[in-house]
């Protein structure tokens, strides 16, 4: 271990220069300038290159003509007779469009500011991601033969949805590395800039468009009104009925079966005391929306939401529109099964749809929620691991957001995922200027290392389950 | 008068000439390639140019640089001593973008289609004003010296909102020809085919836009959503509280006051009998939304309405949006102040802000609801004009629609409104291949000569008041 991390040191600037590089790789792969398929590639050789200097067996996986690479990546010695550490990481990134005017230097520059790397993908997620691929490749430099294999799943579509990934796991394509001890994931935050965490549970989603068709076209307001629906009006009334005015969700049933949080956790997360003001500056309000019966982190992480995403129909002009159309998500948290939401939420909204009107729903999509009690055996070596790494006392924190692939590994897997981030939640992912803390690598790469030592005590164990 | 009707007989070839040379001029004022100055003035010196010919005095009057000039023609012999008919049209006309790709012809070439003029404008309104025009004209010239001025106003901006004519008009722009008989307007619809009618009443209107604002910037949902009010969800909240799902408007007060209409016109209504399924094909819908308390003419006539004309927040991604928008409108009829109801509106809307989100209106206009008592001493030789110009015995009926020049004029001139339609409510108004019927143009021209014959009794009494 002392070896392992005198190795970080002593390789850290030939480090920071190779992720300099691999960030200077535009492997958009959402919002405008998305899939140039020669930068896509370049990401994914990138990564080939590095592992193989390494003595990793690597290759590029492609599920199908215009998906974007998965890098699969096995340490020298696997053997099937080992368990293996798997990790998970994405080398494709957000467009800058969002907007590209508000960054101060070329987003694929890798300009340094600091101590911080400022580029796309910098924090989300190559920096990250590279910090365990350096600690696994220094690792195994450093120690003689591991208990366990040491795989890496890198893929390039997690900006637009993870599609080739999900259809690869799915299909097995994980079943020849297996039995899995965990998987460790660094695509969460940290706490805070100097309050490491380990992140044990992330919200489920589900997500769905809808559309109500009225008149064949837009109607004049005047000719027509009073006697024919307005699309807009139903829509309204539909969405209306799912959540009531103080953010309380309406639909019959949709609270049911939700796994209360400890008392151990609820008072941990009273003991963060975020600052509410902070929070206001950073949204630009002048008030949060307060739940009488949940306190702010409790709220943010472990209970479920509605939101209105989108809403749309007419024009500003005196108009009966022809349809209007909508997009909801709810996040989900333990206990919630989200096909169950979705039938809810449906089913809510067909009760609002009057004759001489039409609803049709698209583009569902869902996802349970992630949770790992903090009792499972691997939570203490992790934290351990992240003591060490930060050379600071760790905290167990959940997120309020939504990583679907998460669930799929653990699923498919049958072993427990491991999220444990590097990064900061200022660190502007998919915003301008997106940035990441040398610092923050330096101390990831010895996070990572430390888990690997820890994980060596674990390996004659049988296939450890997730722990919800 | 038979020497006039001869007359109109005799000329109508060249009338029809005239009329295809007017809409040939592509006077947009409204949608995609609006105020080509050039053909804006070219429609507006036609008209001085056509009234010249006949010796009336015509001026294009400008009320600012970037206004479109209002004609106004005075016939000869004008005298200060004489009351004034005063004749309402417009020559501006909608774009052709909505959609373009669905005119079978050229829409400023004039084309010809079994009886039917084929153009942007030929039903709204440069049709319906021209038999206006070609009616005084050849009375002038067939008859000896009429009791009473004809005096037109003909403005460039009725589709965008008729701003000079505004300030215009309360500007004191109309004192030197009163006092007034009456205005004839053509700017409405027949209730049929072969139903002429006189339009007694128009429902007002109370327009505005709104924002609600929230976070400074789209926020994502998964980190903050339970904590912050998503402005999509307000929006939504605030105007379901205005309408209810069967379309009652549940703002208070909204319905006080209103003047109900006479068990006479309920019956009116009824007669008239409208083929319901005809209404749903012509909208595309499989059912109408029907108001236990009134009959369909009556609820599309007579009840005021509240409309959501657009919605608009957030992408179909799942954001928090920094900002949602709206527009409504409430159509309005007689008892209601506009002003009262733009209030009402407004209070209402405000109570469902939350702290943390703001509200701002915009663009708010309104205009009362038109009203003349079928007692009223003109609406008798109104009807005997459409008699005798359509041979056949005409109706009084409403419109749902707004004109707010209407009630304008109408309070300026202190006399009343005939509001005289000459075309079709499928003309396509505003749409595609709008046409107007060249049958409908001759009976436009008799029965508004004969409209200028039956007013020749009525110029020794004082200025009539409007009758609501």
């Amino acid at each position: 271990m002392i070896k392992t991390l005198q190795l970080i040191e002593k390789s850290l600037e030939r480090s920071i220069e190779e992720l300099i590089e691999f960030v200077r790789i535009p492997s958009i792969s959402a919002g405008a300038n998305r899939d140039e398929p020669v930068e896509i590639e370049k990401a994914a050789d990138f990564l080939v290159n590095q592992f193989t200097r390494s003595n990793f067996t690597a290759d590029k996986i492609r599920m199908g003509a215009s998906t974007n690479p998965i890098v699969i990546a096995r340490g020298p010695q696997f053997s099937s007779n080992k368990p293996t550490v798997l990790f998970y990481g994405h080398y494709d990134v957000q467009g800058v469009d969002n907007p590209r005017e508000a960054w101060l230097n070329d987003p694929f520059e890798g300009h340094m500011l600091d101590g911080q790397l400022i580029a796309r993908g910098a924090s989300d997620n190559k920096g990250p991601t590279f910090a365990n691929v350096k600690a696994a490749e220094l690792t195994l430099k450093s120690t003689n033969e591991l208990p366990y294999n040491i795989v890496f799943v890198i893929e390039g579509e997690e900006e637009c949805g993870s599609g080739a990934l999900e259809a690869f796991i799915k299909g097995g394509g994980l079943n020849e590395y297996g039995p899995f001890i965990c998987t460790v994931i660094s695509d969460t935050s940290m706490y805070g800039p100097n309050q490491p965490s380990l992140t044990i549970g992330l919200r489920g989603i589900s997500y769905m468009e809808l559309t109500i068709t009225g008149p064949s076209q837009d109607v004049h307001s005047g000719l027509f009104g009073g006697i024919i629906h307005n699309p807009n009006t139903v829509l309204i009334h539909a969405l209306a009925n799912l959540i009531d005015e103080s953010g309380r969700i309406t639909v019959p049933g949709f609270y049911d079966g939700i796994i209360d949080i400890s008392d151990r956790e609820k008072e941990l997360y009273v003991s963060l005391s975020p600052d509410e003001d902070a929070y206001c500056r950073e949204l630009g309000v002048s008030a949060l929306r307060r739940s009488p019966d949940f306190t702010l982190l409790e709220q943010r992480w472990t209970r479920p939401t509605l939101d209105i995403n989108y809403i749309s129909g007419g024009s500003p002009r005196t108009v009966i529109p022809a349809d209007a159309k909508g997009a909801i998500s709810a996040r989900l948290v333990p206990g919630q099964d989200p096909l169950r939401i979705e039938n809810l939420l449906k089913d809510q909204i067909r009760k609002a749809i009057p004759a001489g009107t039409t609803l049709a729903f698209s583009k569902e999509h869902k996802s349970p929620a992630y949770f790992l009690t903090e009792s499972h055996p691997l939570v203490q070596p992790a934290l351990e691991a992240i003591r060490k790494g930060f050379n600071t006392e760790p905290i167990l924190t959940r997120e309020g957001g939504s990583i679907p692939i998460v669930t799929d590994i653990a699923t498919y897997t049958q072993a427990p995922v491991l999220l444990v981030g590097f990064g900061q939640i200022t660190d502007n992912w998919h915003g301008p200027n997106e940035k990441f803390s040398l610092e923050d690598f330096h101390r990831g790469m010895r996070t990572s290392a430390a888990l690997l030592h820890e994980l060596k005590q674990y390996t004659t164990s049988s296939p450890l389950k997730n722990g919800s």
